[in-house]
């Protein structure tokens, strides 16, 4: 019987103000070989981000050719910039019995759940909308016009909701986070069906 | 929105000596609503047992129109008894949300799944078959026949681990109880995709 640790891909999505990255971090903190995985994008550092740490920093040149050679799970374009997830390092994430994290939205986590039928999908969010907004508003951190903009992309999002294997209320920070690191350990106690399919992606 | 706690049926078996009922019982006191199926039995209750908390103690005719009407999930003859699991306790637990607990072999739980496709199949068992005979000797309540004849029993199980959804490795009892408590938590956290299919059983 192989007692392995089973490598997994986690796709999280949810609104803006669900306090994601917040249960994430602390699931983390119990659930050893659990990491995010890092985008590539072309935007340049800011002063406080190491390369192949907060991002992988890419030239335009690289970025098209990671698309061409199909390289990426799933990128977007944001603000004149592209971001994407590269498929080696996750691959080699879940060789290594690791459990990588995507933090992405709806559209990049549909891709990957085509690309990667195995791939975990979790959506968080509180139960009533208006808290993401008043928790958007309490972060202080962007102008009225992001704010509502940010609410109508929650607002289109949650109607995909279905296409996602777990819903996480982040309503109460703890049962929050004892649920998404229950679906951690469940997954990794899961028999898989179709090793050949497990391992594919 | 609906929060509701989502009423599950867990099917749980593996071979004596894997330390099924005592992981199960102390999953039982972190998770509210989840709780044994009580059986019905045409054997006669022992001293100690009460009607309806042990088994429900029914006559042989009671029990052929059981079968008859089909009220029983699955059922089995052992030694000259007839045990078998109702459906109407089951039904009404998973209606208030609970977490309802069917401790059965390997022939029963698959005759829950084939009727409850939604059931929860889960296999405890220690990652060394080994491991189960000496937990059975050191238990020493049973005549060295019946030792052998449930470590046959044993072997021919395992050949089912495929057929249901979660292991649970019981080596480090602490280990265990996380991990099946974690199944009953992610469970719970599942998005029905067919809400009709849901109910069903």
């Amino acid at each position: 019987m192989d007692l392995s640790k089973t490598g997994l891909i986690m796709v999280i999505s949810g609104p803006s103000g669900a306090g994601k990255t917040t249960v994430i971090t602390d699931v983390m903190k119990t659930i050893p070989g659990m990491k995010f995985s890092v985008s590539a994008t072309t935007r340049p550092p800011r002063y406080h981000e190491a390369d192949g740490i907060s991002y992988y920093f890419i030239s335009q040149t690289d970025f098209d050719e990671l698309i061409e050679k199909d390289e990426l799970l799933e990128w977007a374009e944001y603000a004149g910039n592209r971001y994407g997830t590269p498929i080696a390092p996750v691959l080699q994430s879940i060789k290594n019995g690791e459990v990588i994290v995507l933090d992405i939205d709806v559209q990049g986590a549909l891709a990957v759940k085509q690309r990667c039928p195995d791939a975990i999908m979790v959506f968080i969010s509180p139960s009533d909308p208006a808290e993401s907004e008043r928790r958007l508003r309490y972060r202080n951190t962007e102008s009225e016009d992001k704010i509502l903009a940010r609410l109508e992309i929650a607002r289109k999002e949650s109607a995909y909701i279905g296409e996602y294997d777990y819903l996480v209320i982040n309503d109460i920070f703890s049962e929050a986070v004892r649920c998404l690191s229950s679906i951690v350990i469940a997954e990794q106690c899961k028999i898989k069906k179709n090793i050949s399919e497990a391992t594919q992606c």
